[in-house]
């Protein structure tokens, strides 16, 4: 039954600060959220009406939650395909779905994606041995950046090659199997665009953000990014929403080239850290429309009513939290974690400034 | 220890909407929530990290909520004060507190406090039998209201005396028991305000609304409400926070009079119906207020950044959902109520406007 009546509960994959925004997002709008991770104790399932604490592929936990919930979404791209499988066997319903998670799984496939949908990206080569690492080389230009194929996050499972000779301890560093070799794109700034898109295919987007990472992590999000390529931004986050049949909250992370080209460097198919400015900035923020999309309900309106900085806080950024507090500007938003360590994502703050005229 | 830092728990005696709100609020600045009330799967307790069915005065309960929570606190006023009693001796901080409680569990404690502070109300009188009837009815003009002195909400447990012998069956009517007879507040509207003291005295008030009532029920709230009498509302909740010792977020009822002046209808120690508004239109909304509050936290800004007309949804109202989540003005909050029923509070909707220039 879509729209899904308030009542229903939204089963959650994973137990982290994104399904924690979640089940909260889902809360406020009658829902119940029910969360199925390995982790015990953590950020989401202290705020879901039912939990499990199980692997993602084991049968009992799955077919509880395929009982339990009305619709099944996911907080990060690595759930295991299987167990997505498993819970459509058992007559669930799962969005976004296999196929954008099978997409950004495998970062050959997310790339080959765009370039069949007429997107463009950095240049890029598959390398699953010797030979085919050495013929990357010779199509990539370098330094070039090494990446495994699957997994890896936050600047995990990467390394740069300056010079042919590094190559093979560059590959035998990050653990030696599938991997992709790509070109550094010349880019002079990271944008990235938050868009949904509902079950009867209507689509909303949020305006670009800009972003500055540091050592692989995000720090900062300005939204809406100042004389931003919107339009171009917009087409693109439709392209690859409707080839990928998506339905829900998507994260698209962008290079923008001094000659104003966009190019696209990942897909996240969930709601994303650099999307966590609308939650103080707009009427409906990424995790409503997230749980808006996949219940089946109209997506909410995306014009931001004010401008945003999202700063990350990061492993002990959080003990400012006293300060933050205090601060009237910041629109402080923690997560709970029972442990802070170095690069964790512990929480973030929200600071709004007036829009400016378009 | 306060201020309580992020991870530690809030205690919250009630299961209802405005827990389920509270415990969401606490949710993102990094608490969890921790639900007591004698009702199985009521709104709060499904956003709770924990919870416990049982009475609100049972020892065994009560001891594992001293012992979960860092700070107790209730959605609702008629909390026995024998459980605020029994937490304390077992250790734990309640608030707002057992004063506030009294006050406001007993309509005659409530109004005699405001005179004794040199507030206003409407005269009254105290009902206890016969006699105490027939002198009220000698003191106070008719038509009157009988309401009983302890309990009732939403109009029950009140009733209208037009002649004086109607009074003996309208006492009947509503218990034969403890009442009191409350002149006829000549009132031209009815306003009220959210007010917020914090541990360390500082005070936060947000503008007053405008309600509208119906059948004793609240309908709608329009906040900031026109040409109010800003500066004296903010003096009545001063003088009441501050002659309570409170801590917490307070809803202050006023009779705006043709006058202009102000009369004390009643307090609610606790958030209220009539600050639903703050959630979209102000930065800091009356549950996270609330929250920072009995945490200890300083409190937060109070300047809506958006005016606002919030309207409860009540008993079938609810069934409107679909139509409310398709409108791009409405800021839709259902409460995850299991059954609908007539007069039941089940959502509300919060529809923003620019703020005129004050």
């Amino acid at each position: 039954m879509t729209p899904l009546p308030p009542g229903s509960t939204i089963g959650i994959l994973g137990d982290g600060q994104l399904g924690r925004m979640l089940a909260l997002a889902a809360a406020r709008l009658g829902f119940d959220a029910a969360v199925l991770s390995p982790d015990a104790d953590g950020p989401a399932s202290r705020v879901a009406a039912r939990s499990w604490v199980a692997d993602y592929t084991d049968p009992a936990a799955l077919e509880e939650l395929a009982r339990a919930a009305d619709v099944v979404t996911f907080e990060f791209e690595n759930v295991p395909v299987a167990a997505v499988e498993r819970l459509e066997a058992l007559g669930a319903t799962v969005l976004p779905g296999r196929r954008a998670l099978a997409v950004a799984q495998d970062r050959v496939a997310e790339k080959t994606f765009m370039l069949e949908h007429g997107l463009e990206t950095v240049d890029f080569a598959p390398v699953d041995d010797s030979g085919s690492l050495a013929a990357a080389l010779e199509r990539i230009a370098l330094p070039a950046l090494l990446k495994t194929r699957r997994e890896g996050y936050d600047g995990k499972g990467q390394a740069w090659i300056e010079v042919a000779e590094a190559a093979e301890a560059a590959w035998a560093e990050i653990g030696g199997g599938p991997a992709i070799l790509e070109a550094r794109a010349p880019f002079v700034r990271e944008l990235s665009v938050i868009a949904a898109r509902g079950r009867d295919g209507s689509v909303a987007i949020y305006p670009a953000g800009e972003n500055r990472h540091e050592g692989g992590i995000l720090r900062e999000t300005t939204a809406p990014a100042r004389s931003a390529p919107e339009l171009e931004a917009q087409r693109i986050a439709e392209t690859v929403l409707s080839g990928l049949g998506y339905v829900g909250v998507i994260g698209v992370e962008l290079f923008e080239l001094a000659d104003g080209r966009l190019l696209v460097n990942e897909i996240a198919p969930r709601v994303h850290n650099t999307g966590h400015w609308t939650q103080d900035a707009c009427q409906v923020d990424q995790f409503e429309q997230h749980v808006r999309a996949v219940a089946g309900w109209p997506l909410g309106p995306t014009e931001p009513h004010s401008a945003a900085l999202m700063q990350n806080l990061i492993g002990e950024d959080a003990e400012r939290w006293a300060e933050l507090a205090a601060d009237p500007s910041a629109r402080l938003h923690l997560y709970a974690k029972r442990e802070p360590r170095a690069g964790r994502k512990m929480g973030h703050v929200n600071r709004l400034q007036p829009r400016a005229a378009p």
